[in-house]
């Protein structure tokens, strides 16, 4: 018996009025098969005025089965980054070239959506990492990221520093433009562009990836999950942490800034068909055929 | 209470008299300690006459619950392939510059060995690859890879051309100068030079690296090591599987590769205080200090 | 007063029926103008009968004042090669995908090939590489190369390891799969799959681009073109060396290499508008926008 | 005969009063020798209270035969920036490991120095950039710069995005972290860092270097160094623009970067027996032997 989903949440690309119609066509969609469709209030305010059951996006996770976005990778991002600690299973549906994962087309939504209803999907964890920066001793910052958490030179160009410990082990001394520490699903994203390997999303790993280290046999590293990885700042000039591509914190010689694993899981229904390999394919431009 | 090594099987690095010296005083040292040593027949050909027992390799890796190889890497490649169906436990020590596999010096075996013997030891898991080659539905070829199982071009230069598919899912048509399926071990090796990922190893993955690839998005991907990886050949010249680098079985086309993991692990015992990073950092320069 | 075309040869792939309709009515197209046509004696064969004079490639290159090729950018490669002595500029015609050399389509062929007739072209200098292989004192070997030469491991997998000197200086001791010596044309065909920089057609400059190199510190190096390398083998298991692709000669230890420039240059003539950093986005998939 | 250098200008390195003791003697030795001696009123500033003739650096540049640079490789690029205009030769001193272009140990001055007076020296040209930023037609800034120009994106992270011209001709858009335009000393500083390719000092060519492209196909392409490379920004948060690792300019939307050669070179005086390969194995940890 397939999964009821009594309650839907429906997110839009922010600040994008036309998500409002393909949006309000869905709920209307879903409301005609019994589901309680609920909005976040920020795609409410986009959308514009309706009928919808409006709610602030956490008590929309809280109370839903499933929450279905409307919008890019970008948005997915950022919305798994809230929904993650209400496990609530996400869907993406895009409008324009197809994401890693917003893989459902607007054009078919209706027919792949309604095949998720009867229970027809692919489900596939990813992990999430948490960060925390730690200064004097003091947590001044705490973060999830879905793809990545990287520490970058700023603006001035001038030269970073850092030490990077795994499992309380020493690595390595780095001089660099930066370095990533990416879950397999930002493994596609910015690690890929520095040199970093793709790693399947079934992996239970980070990859570790310096950004144009001057010492020439620095590569990227795969570790386990499990394992926790510490940057030291040595020195920094106006160095920042970012997370998934997001500046959050600007960074002081001697900062600490600490990478694990997030306890829970985000939960991607994929249609039934559904082919990392193949989206591999369509994104990086690899042969099909010889 | 540590384990009892009663019995110990010494193996010397394959065409070298100059491990003779070491391993007589090994084999001594640790009668001393009442252990059972014997030698296998090859080694024992090399150190010439004396009154440590002697069995072939495979029946030697039946009744001892221990392993020293005294070489270098390489010897240890070898006798891992082989001894894995029994399950011993490998201690590695080198005459020479300290390897990835034979981590401890000659120089200071007995200190080491001795505190091996009392239970002082890290066991680290490693695993290995089975390969088999497919032609016409027939079973031609099949081998135990420690490092990495690679498909390359021949002498001739000619283009090779094959089809990649993993658990059955078509990942990519690759023109190439090769492709690489390795082990965490094998990831500081071969696949290392192509643009590969280091993979710690603990991790349970496998890299697929293809070497000089005509399609430059092509990189490096990291899987989990319960993925199966088959590789078709469309267009092969006089290109060949290579084993850990060692040439095993020229190609046809049509011919089917398939890499999985093989069922058992390689137990290796580091000395206390052993530390991959450290070991990475030595082989590979890294910066220690800045 | 544009340049007078009064003898043109003919070329087409080798072994490619295909090629003979085009070719022939090519043949006719420059009758009709006036122009000598001489078709080379292997393409001849493969053309069929007709009534077009036939002279070995040599000679027609000798008296031909214009060499149109019908094919690929491989069959640019080998003509090019034969050609370069006798300082007849080159066309190439592509019947399918245009090539890097290849630029001019079967499709609109008449109308360029008559705008060049008439002057209308933009003429560019390519080098080619002039290569030895010196064996004991003794010269084994030379040959000349459009792309690239190289030297790579054998069949047998076995490590090559080689000496790399430029003009007279020591470079490096190499540990690798191979090294690969390129000109600009070579730039954008096996080097750049072994991470080779692209040389501008208009650079008198090889680059010298180990393949796969133990040592990750080893980069591609970009000389001037009046520079000089030798390759010493030191360790060759079956190496051998490759001018364009093509194997041509196994090696042994103390085998010496002698790569420079080859004294003279082909002349391609491009239709008006030819544009390179065009030609490389379509190729490379680079992006047009954004 | 030899050159005569009838003065000379010692510089030291910036803010470092332990280049004092070195300089001071090494005026002494000059005077000695007949030499006039200045020193920089910057280098002044630290060196103390002395009888030296105190000039500023442009003034410096101008009445001296010779500049002899006591400090790093840093303090070469800024000095050669300020002195290119007056085409005097750069002899470079360096107190720790050696550099690229500091290849004197302050240890061996006297004598090495002692013979470049007496005409035993390699004179090695390298060219310098020449850079421009227009904004809304107007010249907002210009700089030289010896290593490289680059756009990189700021410390918010944003993406950047830009159009790169060269000679005119529309070569790529770029989403990337930067695009460097390196010369060939350049090429093994930043440039490198980021996947280039080394260019010998001899060779007359820019390296135009993409980092961490999107596009993955995109490579570092090297260049004549009579070309005009033009960088459109179309989109730049605040994205800046640096000369050799130095902030100078922030971006705007539809800015142009202009960078071409600089019209005059830096001569550099190199002992006899100078080899450009020893300092790359030396710097890159490069293979001596195997």
């Amino acid at each position: 018996m397939p999964p009821a989903f009594k309650a839907i949440c429906l997110i839009g690309k922010y600040k994008s009025p036309d998500i409002a119609e393909p949006l309000l066509h869905l709920a209307q969609f879903l409301r005609g098969r019994g589901v309680r469709v609920v909005v976040d209030s920020i795609t409410a305010a986009h959308v514009g005025h309706n009928d919808i059951e409006v709610l602030p996006l956490d008590e929309a996770g809280r109370i839903a089965d499933l929450a279905i976005v409307i919008g890019g990778d970008g948005t997915m991002l950022n919305i798994a980054r809230t929904l993650v600690p209400y496990e609530v299973p996400l869907v993406g549906v895009n409008q324009g070239r197809l994401g890693f994962l917003t893989d459902i087309s607007v054009d078919t939504m209706f027919d792949t959506i309604g095949a998720v209803l009867e229970g027809s999907f692919v489900v596939e964890e990813r992990m999430l990492l948490a960060s925390e920066v730690w200064r004097d001793g003091q947590l001044i910052f705490d973060v999830k990221a879905f793809n990545d958490c990287s520490v970058a030179k700023g603006a001035e160009g001038g030269l970073i520093e850092l030490e990077v410990r795994i499992d309380g082990q020493f690595v390595y001394m780095l001089r660099a433009d930066g370095l990533i520490v990416s879950t397999p699903t930002g493994s596609t994203a910015y690690a890929l562009s520095a040199g970093g390997p793709i790693l399947h999303p079934s992996l239970s790993a980070f990859a570790v990836v310096p950004v144009c280290p001057h010492t020439l046999s620095n590569r990227p590293i795969a570790i386990g999950s499990d394992s926790v990885v510490e940057i030291l700042m040595h020195r920094c000039a106006d160095a920042r942490v970012h997370y998934d591509s997001h500046s959050h914190c600007k960074l002081a010689a001697r900062d600490r800034i600490v990478v694990r694993r997030y306890p829970k899981t985000i939960r991607l229904l994929h249609p039934v068909g559904h082919n990392y390999y193949h989206m591999l394919r369509e994104k990086l431009h690899w042969s099909e055929a010889l």
